[in-house]
């Protein structure tokens, strides 16, 4: 996929090192001797995943397969370069939509899944009051896809339909992605929300806010999203939870553009753009989108590595949780999901919450989110905990990935790279799952967003997916 | 100067604890009774400061005097409304200029202020050539005046020139302030440069860029400071040379009611607009000016309470550094400024280095730039050292200042406040410093930023101080 020599050096891979399991004087006892160690939370990999871990750290292939996926993943240098709509983008039409996650189905779909499949039906016309689209959709009526499945990401319910304008980012390597387009909190559709306030603010995104971004971007040019991650790990932002530096960055870089196209040929109102750059400073998660848009890219590239343990997408739909790894094509291995632990907004509380939903961890499957707490220690405000929380899962984090990013790099940590690379192998066999933090949406259709707070992924989906990577290493090329 | 009963409460003071001066052992000791301590780099203070440091400990009205002052600076909410320039603003006229520091004269002036007065010189027209602008200030042709004698500050040489565009600020208690907008990196007027690139980027500020804000701003409404150094400080800002966050911030805030200016009465043109937009994504340290104003706003509300020993004022003319103390009504206490020591840009060095230049350690003054480097890890990239240094200058201030802010806060300390109200007592009791870091400028007039780094006031402007707060204290309230 990537021409020529790989830019990234092999020493981006960590150098062996003893990960001592266990009692620290294990650990002190192994250090001692001037020996790397990697101390772990200790629990034993679950019995039956005994022999799959020996199998897969027998294979032959593992070591240079995890180096060629995760150099691929480092040399991902993503670009903003348009906006579009999904029809175009994606080729979905009347009774089609995307939707987080790995697949399912109207009757498995949680409250705020479903919710968002209303919300969007009204928006497209395709029912008339809630209770209509809400049939269509129950008898079937509405084809559902994992935006995945289409190159293309989406926060929360990730639902996606035909009008809608979405991010197009270029990887670099000939591949592109695809996400929405950021609604702001609250009673918004990829909570869950549905009703004539979410219908008009979608119509508005797809009628002014998408063409006048779409024509500010085109005058301005591909924007350099890797640097501007690069820059906001730098400055508070960790890229999931917070995106304010971030947002703020990429107005500063188009809004000279956006005004310009009053005057040319594309030929947008004043008032428009005023308007346009008004609902951005509004949002402080505008840019989250742009992100995750960027880490498909960069996850992407790791994918279909015969042999690598390197994870390459982690999704929920709002009722299960799934993980794609570099060395299983394009199989998702799904658990329950799991319910947050956080905070909540005013007058909600635990019970309200819905298992964890959205496409957003693909930033962490990249090294921002929660891998990146420690760059982003006023993100405790918002999802609970305190700074050393923050930093000791960052640090917690280096333990099951198997390299930094090169550019992405964490000031407070001596400007050490973010933990990139998650083996599904380390997972296993320390019963370290990653961490991710995340929004929270209210499990009824239609209540919105009630908190945010922390997560961490079943370990069934991990085991799951080294079951399968010994399965191939007993049949691969050994 | 403040109505009513003090919004910020006693407790902001530090409490009571022992300062260990010297080995180790005997703060182990101290600590080692429960008692708060307060560990210091040994420096005894000098013989001759000892009857001071005896006479102002003994002050009674001391510790109320250095309450009421720093809870009054604590208290200032200062706001930006406005640009004007500096004629109506100031009320300088021909042939007057405001320069950086304290007072100085054409012969005392180092090399960059005297470019600066060149640069100011050939803007309004004073002289045709920089020779003819040299011979009218050498001969007495200009008069001079510190910016802090008019409610003002600029950075580096600090030349204010009367048709010059400056922001106005409002501190909530019926004071107002002013600074210059800034001009960018490289060859600009506060470093010293002259020529017709700076003319010319001056008189696009004058006809363009101070009128559009003006009318922004006015449309916008005040935009409230002391929240905006609030968030960047918890996004890697120490408001003095990174204002990254806070500059991007501004532009957010500010972006869409500039543009509504090209429908509504003030009937800017589109494409000035976009061009003040890209002048300002083109700098991010055009925030500085901002926040300079702010801190002067903040530090002055301190400024005339008998008995107090709380610094309000530290600037530097380009030779000698000047303090002001809440005690010691607007007297300078000056000393020779120190060259900084930091990194250079290509092809300059430490011989191409001008003493310690500006107003803009107002921001210091008042705990932000060097006091807030634990904030702002990313610093050291552009100051020299590493992030441990960042995190310990920080630790340090608090040893030599009697309070922290109440809201600007520093996330990577678990949302300590920054260290506040630096008190002259401390200062010379323990030998420690304020650090500062501050750009460098060419010490040849013309030459412009050579670099930026780190730089301590000299001990004797606080000795200084301290006398004379010593005799004031032998002729007060006792």
């Amino acid at each position: 996929m990537s021409a020529g020599p790989s830019p990234v050096a092999d020493l981006l891979v960590a150098p062996e090192a003893v990960i001592t399991v266990g009692a620290p004087t294990l650990d002190e006892a192994v250090a001692a001797q001037g020996v790397p160690t990697v101390p772990v939370e200790w629990r034993p990999p679950p019995a039956d995943s005994a022999a799959a871990v020996a199998e897969v750290t027998a294979d032959g292939r593992l070591a240079q397969a995890n180096r060629t996926a995760i150099n691929r993943m480092a040399a991902i240098r993503p670009r903003l370069v348009d906006v579009g709509t999904a029809a175009e983008l994606v080729g979905i039409g009347p009774h089609q939509l995307l939707h987080a996650g790995p697949p399912v189905d109207w009757g498995a779909a949680s409250g705020p899944l479903r919710g968002a499949i209303i919300g969007a039906c009204l928006y497209e016309g395709w029912g008339d009051t809630p209770e209509a689209a809400e049939r269509l959709a129950a008898s079937g009526g509405v084809e559902l896809s994992p935006c995945h499945h289409h190159a293309s990401v989406g926060p929360m319910a990730g639902i996606v339909s035909p009008s809608m304008p979405m991010w197009v980012l270029d990887g670099g390597d000939g591949r592109t992605s695809h996400s929405t387009l950021n609604e702001g909190l609250g009673k918004v559709l990829r909570y869950g929300a549905f009703g004539d306030a979410v219908t008009e603010r979608l119509r508005w995104m797809e009628r002014v806010l998408g063409p006048i971004l779409a024509s500010g971007l085109r005058r301005h040019g591909p924007i350099d999203v890797g640097a501007l991650i690069a820059s906001m790990v730098a400055m508070g932002d960790e890229g999931h939870n917070r995106n304010r530096a971030g947002t703020s960055l990429l107005v500063r870089a188009l809004a000279p553009d956006l005004v310009r196209t009053v005057d040319d040929g594309a030929g947008n109102r004043a008032g428009d753009v005023a308007d346009v750059l008004a609902f951005i400073d509004g949002n402080d998660h505008f840019l989250l989108n742009v992100v995750m848009g960027a880490a498909k890219l960069v996850a992407d590239a790791g994918a279909g590595v015969p042999g690598s343990s390197v994870v390459v997408a982690m999704a929920r739909n709002g009722t299960d949780f799934g993980i794609r790894v570099a060395g299983t094509g394009g199989r998702w291995f799904t658990a329950p999901a799991a319910v947050p632990d956080g905070l909540y907004l005013g007058g909600f509380g635990p019970d309200d919450a819905n298992p964890d939903i959205g496409d957003s961890a693909i930033t962490e499957t990249v090294g921002l989110g929660g891998f990146a707490m420690a760059g982003a220690p006023a993100i405790v405000q918002l999802v609970g905990g305190d700074v050393g929380d923050a930093l000791g899962w960052t640090e917690l984090m280096y333990e099951v990935t198997l390299a930094e990013h090169p550019t992405w790099t964490l000031p407070a940590l001596g400007f050490r790279g973010v933990p990139f690379g998650i083996d599904v192998l380390r997972v296993v066999r320390t019963g370290v799952v990653p961490i991710i933090n995340t929004g929270i949406a209210g499990r009824v259709a239609g209540t919105g967003q009630v908190g945010a707070g922390l997560v961490r992924p079943p370990l069934g989906c991990f085991t799951a997916a080294l079951a399968a990577l010994a399965e191939s290493a007993g049949a691969g090329a050994r």
